[in-house]
């Protein structure tokens, strides 16, 4: 164990999770999520060593301090306490304003409390950990890693929407992306296994989770990636419906729906559960394929297509091409949507290793595919954005 | 001139298009447009022989039989009456119903009024122009030529929504596709350029005009196309938006937006008008361009990269690409628009001829570029939608 571990804190409007992660070696030395905030049931759990604790915590009017005290506590009692050097939070929204990770002093929370306007759900619960965990941890450095930040090198003509400029100048209604630790990270893993300096390499990192997101990243930089102003954009995902044809809502307004009803539909009846009518969990889908149901194997085809066709969009931005990555839940483990994204890649050149597909799964990394016509390759590299968060906090102590 | 004429009309809801067209040579003998239905400065004007000639027309409870009934005057007049062999009627929406061009009779008509739910501007506009076609012309037989119908061979993976399957079931909502008649016209062309039959040619075809949509064609027939349910979907246009974040309407009505004056700037106030800030017209943004115009140029390259990534994400439903073709007034004549996609699509190996790019204009077909990594061509073709409809109307007598 180094001694620079990272108390690591993604806060949500109800939940909270934390992991103390070595900074050098990236693993968590403890790990757990505090849920139910607000409600009497709430909780938070922890697994340290291989073994699960839960505890129920009080104090109704404000869990999130509740859970970081408890937090705070249990590194004591688990001998952590002197080894932690600073805290990471993870943020979702930094807007044009933070381009790359930045320690938290009074103006930077502000500025995150700013952009609630772009993310009302998460930016406001992420200032809620920050206040948090500085009242429980006054002396330890705070630190921000955006989602959006990586992004934030994406040109103009990318990020410009098809609208009015007028919306940009007045609301910032632009493409900021998501996902942007995770893409970040698994570009630097793929240029280190292909022994390639990533400031010189070319990547299309595929992030298939819950959430979906493809990025092209150009010498290093982001320069292009599928959400957009919102993480409803782009991919379809587990339970979202990414681009739409507008027209599509403005129909369905004209049939009565509330703007509530159309949007808590593309949020959350959407994806692979909307088209499927089955699940929004993508192992679920599978196993209802096997079992010969027609809509999961729609589900199955409409995802895979689309993901294929966003592959070949984003040789577009690109110069050349390295690799295209697969990572996240759905990336990491999935062989069969792999393989499905594959074929669909066929005119491209690419053609699956089986035997390096099967091999990749269950956080091995390894290649998958190659396309000779491109002179490209085809990774799996298990995300793990937690490590980010730590290292570029130890980085800017 | 053949005796086998057609005359085609594409009625609009205050408006109305006619051609009486060769169905040999796709030439027009006569064209005309009548306009300002509905109001006291009615019109109908026609060009024969180069000239032109306009009158107004009275009867203003409708102005759509008054027009046809002066066009049939105007027939007798011209001595075209005894060579017209058909009305050829251009109808937007097909629905699942139309896969092909149909002879009109009741049932036919009153199918076309059921679509009008999917199409509530385009359809009853074309039902009544084939009232009045039928009541003035009662012995000549009419044919339907639907935009959507070439579209209607899509693969359920290309056409199916990643939304609930139910607004599929209960509303029709899909992907349908339109510009249909061009994208199978300049298709059949390219197949004569390239000497190859067209039921064994993959191609992309690339309708660039105020309207705008890619479509891929394997062997023969339309496997993907970038509008959607309605022709708001896909590429950024002149004045409408393409595909969008949903969660940018999301944000425009918790901003107090309407419905209407949402819809109404991803109609009217986005696309090339929208980004510029200047004009929707492509020939309007070059030439502001040139000036330096700073939001014409990111109109420019918010435009030409959208398109060239539609052109990348279109590979995937294809085993191999016989050429890219460009049509359209944009895809026809500006030749700088399709010399930046060209320059966009370097990575899938595609080099831009530019001897052959200046040639390709104003009416002449040609090749523009090659991409021999791909082994295929880009070609200019030149649209003709209404030989089209004269040529269906004929075959089907």
């Amino acid at each position: 164990m180094s001694n620079k571990n990272v108390l690591v804190i993604n806060s949500g409007s109800s939940s909270l999770k934390f992991a103390v992660i070595d900074s050098e070696s990236g693993e968590a030395l403890v790990s757990g999520l505090g849920e139910c905030f607000g409600l009497p049931e709430a909780t938070v759990e922890w697994k340290f060593n291989g073994e699960k604790s839960k505890e129920a915590i009080t104090a109704p009017d404000n869990h999130h301090q509740e859970a970081i005290n408890r937090i705070v506590k249990l590194m004591d009692e688990l001998s952590l306490k002197e080894t932690i050097v600073a805290v990471g939070h993870r943020i979702v929204h930094g807007g044009e304003k933070f381009t790359s990770t930045v320690r938290i002093d009074d103006a930077v929370l502000a500025e995150i409390e700013n952009l609630s306007d772009l993310a009302p759900l998460h930016n406001p619960a992420g200032a809620k950990g920050i206040r948090a965990a500085m009242a429980a941890y006054p002396s330890l450095p705070q630190f921000a890693v955006f989602d959006t930040a990586f992004h934030q090198t994406m040109p103009q003509k990318a990020f410009t929407g098809a609208i009015s400029h007028e919306l940009y100048k007045e609301y910032g209604i632009r493409r900021y992306g998501f996902h942007g630790t995770s893409h970040y990270y698994v570009s630097r893993e793929a240029a280190k296994m292909l022994n390639k300096p990533v400031e010189e390499s070319n990547f299309i990192t595929v992030h298939l989770g819950n959430g979906a997101s493809v990025c092209a990243i150009s010498n290093g930089e982001s320069v292009d990636t599928s959400m957009g102003f919102t993480p409803l954009a782009g991919l379809m995902m587990g339970t979202r419906s990414g681009d739409l044809d507008p027209g599509i809502i403005e129909f369905l307004m004209k049939k009565g729906w509330t703007p509530e009803q159309v949007f808590e539909t593309l949020n959350k009846k959407s994806g692979f559960l909307g088209v499927s009518g089955v699940t929004s969990d993508a192992r679920g889908i599978l196993e209802a394929m096997d079992e010969g149901h027609e809509g999961a194997k729609l589900a199955f085809e409409v995802f895979t297509y689309r993901v294929a066709k966003y592959i070949g969009s984003y040789m577009i931005p690109l110069s050349s091409l390295d690799a295209v990555i697969f990572t996240g839940g759905i990336g990491e483990n999935a062989l069969d949507i792999r393989s499905e994204i594959l074929t669909n890649l066929a005119l491209l050149g690419f053609v699956e290793d089986r035997a390096g597909n099967e091999a990749a799964r269950f956080g091995a990394a390894g290649q998958i595919a190659e396309s000779k016509l491109l002179g490209a390759k085809v990774l799996v590299v298990p995300t793990n954005e937690e490590f980010v968060i730590a290292k570029q906090s130890v980085e800017l102590l």
